[in-house]
């Protein structure tokens, strides 16, 4: 019967693996039962935000060491989503998820249904993309199928009891684009920067399509990036220049999975909604009047928000200015409020806040999933 | 019997007006009625910061054909502070404050001493320091006296009614450094942008001298800027190169004022400090269970709250990069992340948070007040 | 018989309009001779650089006194073109622009045609444009127009005459995007900051319509902002929102003006092009062998150029990182090489290097101009 | 008999070191031959730029793999002297200086003296400093022994021979702050961001006084950071997390070495100095009429300058807003505009131009060096 792990550690600099290394020492977790990493680190969160290789390149060096593989092979086994950006008072850490076998179900919550189910976590990968898919539906399909696989590897049977589901996916170079050009075929964007907005929000999309939040009559090419209205309420993507295909971790409560964490989810309206937060902290059993107690906020494994600036430059109402700055990127200032906001109901600032929500949550607002530990 | 109006408007840029001019014109406060102006404008917040100036020049030229003085006569007359940041989702906007004066006691609150007081306002002016007095206990001294003159005129008698004073103050500038020099005199500091810190930090030891907050004995030139032990909890400063003298504003609850405004604080610890937040509301009489609901959300006519990074690098333990970021200023990452946890408290974002925090309140976090509308 | 007098003075700051004051008073120029300033202010040059609106506020103030006009009375009569980003060594100066009639033509150099000609000034301004005109066609036709006005206003009548033609251009806004909508009409763009360069782009078509620098059946809607082998040699155009019309500065050498002032121009093929200064400056006859003496470079009264990043990212075939830099602005990049590359031929700073340069010039380059004073 | 080795290779990204690899392949340099790598990073240049460790783990990882030594063991042997920023129009790139022994003395140059010099390389390092070394008279000394060192490394004898003296050197931490204390031991600064520049400053005055261009007389551990008269003309140093003892290149034209390379320098007296490094071509026998044509520009391998803001905030009496600008750190602006100037010397943009000139030519200049390749 399998359990989900999941570990915070906190990083002095992007290339600081020292958490991971005495994670392991320790013998809290085997390097081979290391699923997924997800890390904060202090870069831009844009274009040239360089943290997020190094992170990388320091992550694979220090597994691939451990696990007899070549750096490469590390990356195709463990996927490793970095976001950039800890504006505000945002902490650089990583999150690292695991999966241990363990040989009976003893530990196995008895009674209800639902408080038999634990936290359970799936991956699956599409095949490499095309450049003139990326951004279309060709991207949007077959994430919708790399969802239903990560779903079946993590014996989630039911779409609601699938809480977040994390996307690693291509953004379009010149080089990508040229080489597509000849073989006759026109990309979605010419612009690189633009192609990482497509390539989220196709993501999006097919999460919302895989999770039934979205019917695949209301797509076509033409919705991606611009029916705002069309969204996944669970769907968090991050594009990155160093791979060809989409890498989906599903996370979930499913049947089957033991251990004391359990995953909950809401959708914020604005990046300020708090109740959102305060939603799914209250489904997890934690009290909500006010800023979690340092001992709850203890229990808080991860808190996993996107944030994006509202288009029409409002939030209830009220202008702000990110859209307008030219010195601050406004993905920026989306995750220092959105950090703000959250670390307002937790008491602590070790949150995964990643910035470029299309078709992730309504415009102006995201997801936000909680992963808590239950309490005895 | 005076009445202290306090009016919150938005502006679309640091130049406009139009809000300001639609309130005299609907009668709802006359020109001469109006004691200061806070404004939050979309700058950096920094040295560089030219919405400030823009800001001031915009309402001075308003004021001055309204009342018909020179644009340096409406300097001299009315308190014009503008605070520079609007990071994360604060909102641009102004704060008018005004003194209307009324014939008759009729609207005053009957009953207990405590309910009797209403918002009350006041300022006083210190002469113009010379360059070598900026940022050393001749400008804590003045500062003090200032303090207490702006009480006087608000008809502040007890410390404990006093909740919050802004003060406006110099800073040095080459010319002046040289001057001094000229004269054999050397300045506290040769680095301009240092001179800020110093010439806050010495106003809000001024302010925590007035209020009985810091014990003169403590005081010497040498803990200006160094023991962040020392604060008071209802200082803010903020400095400009426009003057060489504090102008100080003291906002309190004062017995022989009327109207329903009144205004609370409290000491935010740290950058995430929600608890003080909800304090100053629960004073107040504001349900805080959770984020204030819109109609709640009304009755608050300002919140303000000083931010700064934390000297240590930590919130709770926990690292934040705002101290090592060479792309965007630490004041500004401070701003957004306070702006963050105020909107989640509010629930609105059109808050007065700025930054610069020496002195007022403990290393990494500040005073936050609130003014509110009590409901009959 | 006219002069074209030019001033080139320092500002301290944005606001500072000392330098004017002082010209006048000096009696160097009379307020009523002044047709154009040009400003380099210390803003970003971007969306939110106010720095802009604010040296705009200061001038039309010190004008509207000494000509007894409004503000806005000053701004219709004098063209008021700032431009924001002294980045690298660029230095805040002010270019004051005037005419003055003089009663007889005794200062008219004898000799060849050619050396008979002297700096010439001519302004127009088109009609308010509405929305849906702005960065299409009718704004192409009408700047040509203007500029064929403005050509006649200097007395200028060989198009191989214009050395350089300065246009303020308007840039839509959410308002007048909306108000174009409501009168059934679509506009070329829905993102306001895409507009100014279309509209900057237009604006340059129509210059280089004008002087037969481009034929009038390349053009269309499709092409503007588009087809960037279409491009002016002597345009230069920037975006404002304080206007709906485009205004038109025509400079130029012309017969029956007197004076010691000539202009010059050559087409930077990028960023480094030094030739390009350099043959500017042979055509005024100063000697280019290296940097041009101190006494020499007090002769050049202003050099006027355009700058902007290369499209494919390469200078040369080297990379550049400018397009991918999401901490600074790819134009402040290029106005900061540019502006070395200037100062490297001129030895001095104060100098008008602007950005965004859409058909004006070779994709990654631009025009330049410089004015110098011809030795007796 | 010894050739110095100077390839210079373009990098698409920090990371990239194909480059490097292609180079080896190609035969043209073993890895073994390698002295040190110089590299230009697209970082900010300043506290938080991991484009440097980026770029130096690549490195490691490459070189590791071909000289069967570990990452540390790479970093001990060959100098890796990362430098980030690449504003305004510079290119990144490497530049791989390698040490080949060469059998027979067949290809040496006859002739006179000077004539049968060629580029010399030479390294050494100091021991590791305590951190309260650092930033005073023990790295001044220390560093001087150092250079010694390398210059006979070099077989340089004479120190009119050494043209270029790169040292990489230490700075505080909060961890090496307190260790110190631990001990009883007070540190230069506790600043972090402050002892990059006093441990540049203190390793170019050793610089200075090994070349005789400082007297030991003239020092103390007051003069370090504030005494800007005193400065060697041939330094260059930057400051690093990684390392605790400073590391030395030194370049120079020696007898005993062979190969077509030869070095010259020259001291920009402010940023805009071209007269400066059309001299150090002028050594070399570059016509220096312009920019350098293309087939001149091939024979420049490399351009090394050091930049920085003047500190009386002017360029040849005109105001500069790099020390004001709150956006843009001033070291940046500095090398956008003395990468403008060399570009416009040379033609090519991949040039090695670096921030932070503490005690490195004068204050607002900085020294320059030119390797070129010298005709047959």
């Amino acid at each position: 019967m399998p359990e989900c792990l999941a570990f915070r550690v906190p990083t002095r600099h992007p290339a600081d693996v020292s958490g991971l290394d005495a994670l392991i020492a320790s013998g809290a977790v085997a390097p081979e039962e290391i699923v997924a990493v997800f890390g904060k680190t202090e870069g831009n969160g844009c274009v040239n935000d360089f943290t997020r290789p190094l992170a990388v390149m320091a992550l694979e060096a220090s597994l691939s060491a451990r696990l007899g593989l070549s750096p490469a092979e590390v990356g195709a086994r463990v996927a490793l989503v970095m976001s950039g950006g800890t504006e505000g008072g945002l902490s650089p850490h990583l999150l690292i998820l695991a999966r241990r076998e363990t040989p009976g179900a003893e530990g196995r919550a008895e009674g209800k249904a639902e408080e038999s189910k634990a936290l359970a976590v799936g991956t699956a990968f599409t095949d490499d993309f095309l450049p003139e898919e990326i951004g279309r539906m060709a991207q949007v399909r077959a994430t919708a199928s790399a969802v239903e696989r990560a779903m079946a590897a993590a014996g989630i049977a039911d779409i609601a009891d699938v809480h977040f589901v994390q996307v690693k996916c291509p953004l379009l170079t010149s080089a990508r684009i040229q080489e597509a050009a000849g073989r006759g075929h026109e990309v979605a964007t010419h612009d690189t920067y633009a192609s990482m907005g497509l390539s989220r929000g196709a993501s999006a999309l097919g999460i919302g399509l895989a999770l039934a939040e979205i019917a695949e009559s209301a797509l076509d090419d033409a919705v991606i990036g611009t029916r705002t209205d069309l969204y996944s309420g669970r769907a968090s993507a991050s594009a990155g220049i160093e791979l060809m295909r989409n890498e989906v971790i599903v996370l979930g409560n499913a049947p089957g999975w033991r251990g004391p964490l359990r995953i909950a989810h809401r959708v914020m309206r604005d990046g300020i909604d708090l109740s959102a937060i305060q939603g799914a902290l209250s489904d997890l059993g934690f009290p909500v009047a006010g800023q979690l107690a340092p001992d709850q906020a203890e229990r808080v494994v991860a808190l996993l928000a996107k944030a994006e600036p509202s288009g029409d430059g409002l939030i209830r109402g009220r202008r702000h200015i990110m859209n307008d700055d030219s010195d601050i990127n406004a993905t920026r200032h989306a995750r220092a409020l959105v950090g703000g906001v959250a670390a307002a109901a937790i008491g602590r600032t070790d949150l995964f806040v990643s910035g470029g929500a299309e078709h992730q949550g309504p415009d102006g607002g995201g997801p936000v999933a909680v992963i808590g530990r239950i309490q005895a």
